[in-house]
């Protein structure tokens, strides 16, 4: 692409950095803000840089927060003894929006994965065994994606924490609900039929 | 959605604004951008205010341009009597990528769309027929989208230049290069019959 500008050129740059964002979208996103009043590139960039700058991650969970201690590990209706272990912070805030876990989080930053380089040191997984090893913890929900990278960290951080008396779980895999049996493929079909759930409770009000 | 963080809201608020970024997209920006090095936010910022408030349009075309006139319009070996009309830099850029064309454009700035309420007084058509009224014009090529919006553009355009001695003419519209015949819609396949090409030029090396 030949840009007639270089200012625009080097916007068009940088906004294709971010990931699923190409050339063709920067340009459209470029062309977009020139369009509107100044104003809302100024927000725009003010919050970009505030966030970037000031943003702290949680001391205790390690979860995105504006203070040194967020807002779920600080709340003393929690349960502080129950910790529910997730990949990144998108999964809290789907898992919040249930509104169902009344415990706290542990948030690794990501799963163990050699492919990308990614070891168990590059993860928040120490502070988590640490927890477990002063007694803080009495059961650890784990909630990491069904993939063989999630499954490598289950069983990975599932190692170091199995000696210690605690209870261990991961969250139940089977078909969706609102989901057609025919559409399921066979490995969670069969799961959720080993781990079928007595009738009565199955259809309990959440 | 609730966030751990008003700094990310605010951020994913803003980001989302954009046409086509949704409020998930968005988040996936920011995290990605949390856990990048800050300096990737800086040159990030930094591009984005600086074209916003540096960028300029030719005063001549109204293309984007680093200068008070373009690199075109101020390029002698262009052909200053051949105006291409368009919608926007985007087809500015399409357009030189076919190296074809040795005049020069006329960047309308959108289209006519009553039902976006853009009439003909938003965007720069006046100064084109200036152009044709002093004389400074020999040839107008009206590259427009083919749509209702597009040729409402094209009539306006042409209805206000046609008693002057110029030539007028919009690109072809007919089966794209490259694509089966029975794929193509009634409409196009019936304009390139009707402005079917002698065989001997069609095959012209360009």
């Amino acid at each position: 692409m030949e840009f007639p500008s270089k200012l625009l050129e080097k916007a068009v740059d940088e906004i294709s950095q971010l990931p699923g964002i190409g050339k063709r979208t920067a340009l459209r996103l470029m062309l977009h803000l020139l369009k509107q009043p100044e104003d809302q590139t100024n927000r725009l960039t003010e919050a970009l840089t505030k966030m970037r700058q000031d943003i702290i991650f949680c001391k205790s969970c390690h979860n995105i927060s504006d203070k040194e201690i967020c807002d779920i590990c600080s709340n003393p209706a929690r349960d502080h003894q129950t910790i529910c272990v997730v990949e990144d912070i998108r999964d809290v805030m789907a898992l919040e929006n249930t509104r169902l876990f009344k415990g706290i989080y542990h948030v690794l930053g990501g799963k163990i994965s050699p492919i990308d380089g990614i070891g168990p040191s590059q993860l928040n997984i120490q502070s988590l065994i640490d927890k477990v090893k002063k007694g803080e913890v009495k059961e650890i929900i784990f909630a990491l994606s069904s993939t063989m990278e999630g499954d490598t960290t289950n069983f990975y951080i599932y190692k170091h924490v199995k000696d210690f008396e605690i209870i261990t779980s991961t969250i139940a895999r089977g078909i969706s609900v609102g989901d057609e049996l025919e559409y399921a493929d066979e490995v969670t079909l069969g799961r959720s039929l080993i781990h079928r759930v007595p009738f009565e409770s199955a259809f309990k009000a959440v």
